[in-house]
């Protein structure tokens, strides 16, 4: 095409029309998607909206923004347990994103779509003076009754995260250039943890069935277990040493003066999109091994217990939470 | 609340959550919506974004533009012959959206809700250094084979629009001071027309009944009768005398030099939201009297011929459409 502002028909008539090969989606051409919902299963539906500056970086290759932008909406399913089906996205390009930079960002929804099992089910293409800001509905089926909240954990449950805490943080920080003294395969490493998450899709059964309480951990690690807690109307106690981290992580922590503040850092980072799930204590060993099996790492880090609030520990003693996770204003 | 950049905790948990009245919504403390489809219905969902300064104006009075998001995406259902039932909204707040701000806008999204029968599910909130960004995705519930879509349009079948055609597009001249020659009644009547769109709603089971093909009036009507005569494979042509106009836009054609080409303008202006329906030709009259008996006028304005492409004709004598609708770039 070469125009530096492909218009909106064109768009949806070359780049999207191909993503979007499910019958429901009426090949974006009717405004509406249309389907009927498989029987006997509950319809879970999630949004996550990204602005560029702000959830990534506008100069982040166009096929991981758009990858990122299915997996933080994945994060979300995958946590409640629910099978991925499809989505509608709201793209309002900025300026810099001519036909060449839509063909890749394109390229990343593609990718996605197969390694997922999503189809494109429709959306909307406008133009924006501003920042590239990005959205997707997801919409999966779950099991009735096999959803679970924030709110069903209960006091002795055993808290447990899936894979590794704190990579996204760090990464951040590296596409800043405020991480030190690690290696450049590290940096690379991390910095590509931050750009594109890996939602655990493998542990979506084990949700379903496992979970009194679940939810992805996006905020913070100790800010979502923190909402877990409110919601259930119970306390927990998250062992900082337990937190499972990458080696890179672990190198990071080696080279900080304070180690159980580096910990208090990664455990408030954000970004994860891992899995948080409360179980029944005497279901960890098993959930945990179950885990394992489908091919994810899975930690007990922590304990649910009577009361209200998050505390962190390090070492059997007891470390001050002063910000528990990141607030968008 | 006083603070000019409210949290988005504290936006949710103040202002959005009463909004989420459903089970469905979970209180908004999920990340996800959990609903069990009606059984033997289907499910419709569509999703329109809007950006300040490009589809409404900074300015604009935020419970207006509130009304709006839900409007343009409650139009889409309402041409498809589904009944609407909640909402995941996105909100990229801008600079200027502080509390006083979010508040009105709520109580906007609160008066709508109220009329169409809607309700909040989720979604989410952020904020954006760019002009405020506002996503809405709709589901609502269809009969199974009754979700008419563009492409059902047959050679002889007759096109009848809803309300009036053209006041939108005005109003929006008329915010931005280009319409000369009206009364002030009638300059606040059509600058209210653009900001707050009417959705058909009364008309949701009738075209599920009756459309062969139909579509909602947003780009334009020619430009909308062309996309459903190019997705049936038929010609259209328009009998541009016959395009209900209102009485205030009767009065702009009126001062008008050329009248073939003030109603060009009006039938190529966009933002109408009306229904557009293609129903067998015996069956029109019929359309047109219980559209009207539902409470909604109801106009014969065109037919569908062997061919392709879309015709205009005043007055016996064919008019050239150089511009037939908006195209967003």
């Amino acid at each position: 095409m070469g125009s530096s502002r492909p218009d909106e028909f064109e768009t949806i008539a070359r780049l999207l029309r191909p993503l979007a090969d499910h019958t429901a989606a009426r090949g974006l051409l009717d405004d509406v998607a249309v389907l009927e919902p498989p029987p006997g299963r509950t319809l879970v539906l999630t949004h996550d909206t990204m602005v560029a500056g702000v959830h990534f970086w506008p100069d982040d290759p166009p096929d991981l923004i758009a990858r990122k932008l299915l997996r933080v909406n994945l994060s979300d399913l995958v946590a409640k347990g629910a099978d991925p089906f499809g989505y509608l996205m709201s793209c309002a390009w900025a300026d810099g994103c001519d036909w060449h930079w839509r063909e890749a960002f394109v390229r990343g929804l593609q990718a996605d779509q197969a390694a997922f099992g999503l189809t494109l089910l429709g959306g909307d293409t406008v133009s924006t003076p501003g920042p590239l800001t990005l959205g997707a509905t997801l919409i999966g089926w779950g099991e009735p009754g096999g959803t679970p909240s924030r709110a069903g954990a209960e006091a002795g449950d055993a808290v447990l995260v899936s894979g590794m805490v704190g990579d996204a943080g760090l990464g951040l920080r590296v596409t800043q250039g405020e991480v030190e003294g690690l290696g450049e395969g590290d940096l690379l490493w991390l910095a590509d943890r931050y750009r594109i998450p890996r939602p655990a899709i493998e542990l979506t059964g084990l949700v379903r069935c496992a979970a009194h309480a679940s939810a992805d951990v996006s905020d913070g690690l100790l800010a979502d277990v923190g909402n877990i807690a409110a919601a259930s109307g119970v306390s927990a106690v998250i062992d900082l040493e337990a937190i499972p981290l990458s080696d890179a992580a672990q190198r990071w922590c080696d080279n900080q003066p304070d180690p159980a503040r580096a910990r208090l850092d990664l455990a408030t980072a954000g970004d994860d999109y891992e899995i948080l799930l409360i179980v029944s204590p005497n279901r960890a060993d098993e959930v945990v091994a179950e885990a394992v099996r489908l091919g994810r790492s899975m930690t007990l880090i922590g304990r649910c217990d009577v009361g209200q609030g998050v505390t962190a520990r390090y070492r059997g003693t007891t470390v001050k939470v002063t910000k528990a996770g990141w607030r968008h204003r």
